[in-house]
Order: structure tokens, then C-alpha cells, then sequence
């Protein structure tokens, strides 16, 4: 406990300081998200316990795609000394991690569930349309790339807000780019977006199980995309590829409809990604 | 050109009569349809236009997903005497059906293109929350089934504007049943919507291109699924199943995207259909 501190390489959301509550990692492996004020928060722990539950979630998806969840921790809070913050205890994603590479994808064009209120609808639909959501089914919400002289690139949210689809494709070349530089050379594209454990092998694996599932929309949820910039440089292929699912504060139940938000964001953000690294095929052709 | 008359299986759109424009047919396969005021007109010949000549569309998709278009043609108008109005002459999707029986299903969650100006947004928004095109992903907009002994069932439209998630599966089921009672019987459902060039194997077909084709965004179009009532009857398997896409006034180029909001929408129809239809495998097993 005495190690709690903020995560160093957090991308979106609130960070931590005295005067803010912001999520704490322990160094552990675990990570600890506030809980968000009103709804939000007790939606959020609703979805994790009811997820986490689910007997029709292959473990595997579970396993592979979702951060697993711990339960609930009272800490104490800077800003508010005497009165304890419940928190998520969740998987910290970028565990085991030297020098992490990370963007946040917030998937669907749509990022209100449909029963929201009136005003709730306006303000993200003009987010929606201000950012590249409607227009491509996902928006870049957060980057940072850690490269292995351990130079930091880390645009700021009013710069990835502006973000047409040209600068969406720019940003997912530099982040598989080496960072010395203003180019985007895609030096790591086909050991981080490519080959086998690879984002794409991934992202298609999620996609087959979106095809499928009818228990959950995920509105408003990220994908995050991980890689450890000094284990991907040493090892070339799988250095570590974690690709997730976070931001759960707006899951509706899916009422045996498929989620074809997510779905339809999904597979933008596959062209996109099969667009920078040259395809292997999906299925491999029959021999000889 | 002494036989244009109203078609009299039309399930949504504007109807022509002495007052007002509307589509003809003229007996021989050919499908009049008003040019629409304004852009709108010039948006959907400007599509025909492109989409007829455009090389990087596979003949295969265009012919059997689209009507043909065979140029525009002035008719006179009984509403305007003396002012012809520009028509485009499209194939007649029912030629040579005795007793059409036709959904007509508008595909996507969003039905406004990206650009458009906010208070066209804000309509289309509410006619979309209003009905199940944000929840579902698509809406069904017209229904028209045609009994081999005559008998017609046809929703009236603030019937289909009501439709919850509920409503739909039954609209689905309804439309390939025996329309004597109330019930639904899907006496229809595996020789419309299964088999070998059934709905189901062609909507299939589309996700297909769908998954690939970044040329055009096909905002507020819809399908149109078809069948001959009587040679369904008759010959079962096969009788003339047709699946096609129509209204394209609003279109929006696809600049290398995906249309993520088409293809999710797609999806959850094609997830709909399935729930109907007993499946029969996408591919047959590796035998023996």
C-alpha cells in the first residue's frame, strides 16, 4: 500500500495529484481506478462484477481482452484527507513493462447509450463530430510512445481532437515509428501490428467474438493498444502486443442484439491498421 | 410509354397520383423514379452516375445488389401539366414477380452523412432514436406481403415507426409466413431466408464487399428484400429470392474508409435473419 502512486504512463483520463483523484498503480500488477462520481462509477463496478461473472463470456475473450477485476479498495484520498475514495482494483495492463508504447482508441461512432438523456446525447454527439468518431467509427483519445533511448513522444489531447483522418493515419504510423525523429520510418509495424500475437491477429479475434456476442454494447469504450518499446526492439516479434478493452461507465446491455457500434468501429480501425502493415493472409492456403 | 402507371407493390416513399409525384413502371422492366427537389435528385443521379461507370466495383456486386440504372428520362407530370419532370429509369426490382412480397429495411444507426448541417442532424437524430436505427442499427420502413390466394398485408407507417426490438423480430418472422391469421408461422423462413441463394447467403455476400470497399458510405439507403409469394410456393427452394440496395440521394464518398455505420447495421440484420432461419453452415465441414 505504501507504494501507491500514479501511473507513469497513463495516456487519457483524469491524472492523480493533491488536489485531484486520479487512478494509482502499487507496482504490484495492480491498478486502482477511482470510482467515478454518480452513475458513472456504480455503472462501471456494476458491468466488472456482472463481466466478471458471466457464464457466457468464453474465458479466453475474458482472459485476453479485458483487464481482470479485483473488487473494490477504500483508499485514502489527498484531496479530501478523513474521507476514503472507493476505487476498481483492476490488472495494471502495462505490468512487467520497461518502456511502454500505448494509444486509446475510443471505438463507435456513436458514443451515447441510446437511453441517454437529451442533453447528455448533444454534448457527445458534438464531441462525436468534433473528432473523427462519426467519420470513422473511432477516435484516437490517447498516445505515448516510449522509445528504448527512452525519448517520450506524447501529443496533447487538443492535438489529437484536431485529428483528421490523414492525422488518425499519420498517428498510427508513428506510434509502431521510432521516436528520434518527426517521420514515421514504421520500423516496428510488422513485429507490433503484424505476425502471429500481433494487433491485428488480436483485433481480429475480438471481431469474431463481436460478430457473435448480444450481451453487451460497449459504448464509449476504449481499446488500448500496449507494446514494451525495449522488449520489441530485442526480441522483434511478440514483444509483449496487449490489446484491451477499458472505460466501461457506459455498457448497455445488448438484449440479444449484436453491438454493431463496436463491431462497425472495429473493423474501421482493422483497415486502418492493415493498411500500414503489409497483409498476412488470415488463413493460411491449402498445401502443398 | 402508354403504360406508365403506379407500381402496385411499393412499400415506401412518396406514391404517385394526380397531386403528386411518384415512381412509375412501365410493364417492361423499367422503374421510373422522380428526380427529388434539389440536391437531394442531383446527389442520387450523381451516384448512379459515378457508381454505374466505376471501375473498382465488381460486376458481380453491381448487378446483383443494384438496379441497373439506364439513364434519366422528362416525363410529363399530371401534378404540373406542361413542365415534365427529370425521372431516373432504374431497373424495376419486382419485374416479372406475380405476388411480390417486400421489406424494405433503411441500414445504419446514423442516417445523416457526416457534413451534413446540424438542424438536418438534428431531425434525422430523432427520427433515429425515435425508431430502432440507433438500438438495432437499422429500421424497418415499409412492409408489403403478398398471399398466393391475393390476401395483402401492409402496415401502415406509424405501425412500422413504433416498432420496438420485439416488433422487429416478429415484422421478420411475419414476412416470410402464411398472412391468412396473426400468426406467424415461417412457413417461408428457410426457403427465403436460408439456402443457397437465399436472403441470408446473399446478404452474406454483401458483408463481404462491405468489409473491403472504402469507395462509398451508403448514409439513409436501404435493402430491399424480395420474393415471389407464388413461385415460392411453387417451386420452394430458389423462387426468385432477390436482396437490393436502393435511395442513394445521401451517399458520401468513402476517401479509403470503411462504412463501419452500413456494415454494423449489416451485421445486426444478417444476426436477426439468422435467429429466424435454422443456420445451415457458412462453409461445409472438411469431410469425410
Amino acid at each position: 500500500m505504501s507504494d501507491l502512486r500514479p501511473p507513469e504512463h497513463q495516456v487519457a483520463g483524469h491524472r492523480a495529484s493533491a488536489s485531484k483523484l486520479g487512478p494509482l498503480v502499487d507496482g504490484s500488477g495492480l491498478f486502482y481506478k477511482p470510482l467515478q462520481a454518480g452513475d458513472r462509477g456504480q455503472h462501471e463496478l456494476a458491468f466488472y462484477e456482472a463481466f466478471s461473472a458471466h457464464a457466457a463470456i468464453p474465458p479466453r475473450i475474458r482472459d485476453t481482452f479485458f483487464p481482470r477485476f479485483h473488487g473494490t479498495r477504500l483508499l485514502p484520498s489527498e484531496a479530501h484527507p478523513g474521507e476514503p475514495h472507493p476505487h476498481l482494483v483492476l490488472d495494471d495492463l502495462l505490468a512487467g513493462f520497461e518502456a511502454p508504447s500505448v494509444v486509446d482508441i475510443k471505438i463507435g461512432a456513436i458514443t451515447w447509450p441510446p437511453s441517454s438523456p437529451e442533453p447528455y446525447v448533444a454534448k457527445c454527439l458534438a464531441k462525436d463530430r468534433g473528432t473523427t468518431s462519426v467519420l470513422l467509427g473511432f477516435r484516437v483519445s490517447g498516445v505515448r510512445v516510449l522509445g528504448p533511448e527512452g525519448a517520450v513522444w506524447r501529443p496533447e489531447r487538443p492535438e489529437l481532437k484536431a485529428l483528421d483522418t490523414a492525422g488518425v493515419r499519420r498517428m498510427l504510423r508513428r506510434y509502431v515509428s521510432s521516436v528520434s525523429g518527426e517521420g514515421a520510418d514504421c520500423a516496428l509495424a510488422a513485429a507490433v501490428y503484424g505476425g502471429e500475437g500481433g494487433v491485428l491477429s488480436q483485433l481480429r479475434e475480438l471481431k469474431a467474438w463481436f460478430e457473435q456476442q448480444t450481451l453487451f454494447h460497449f459504448y464509449s469504450a476504449s481499446i488500448l493498444l500496449c507494446y514494451d518499446a525495449n522488449a520489441m526492439s530485442a526480441t522483434g516479434v511478440g514483444g509483449g502486443v496487449r490489446v484491451k478493452l477499458v472505460d466501461f461507465a457506459h455498457v448497455a446491455e445488448g438484449d440479444g442484439v449484436i453491438d454493431h457500434n463496436f463491431l462497425g468501429g472495429l473493423y474501421s480501425l482493422i483497415k486502418f491498421i492493415s493498411d500500414i502493415v503489409p497483409e498476412t493472409p488470415e488463413t493460411p492456403p491449402l498445401g502443398p
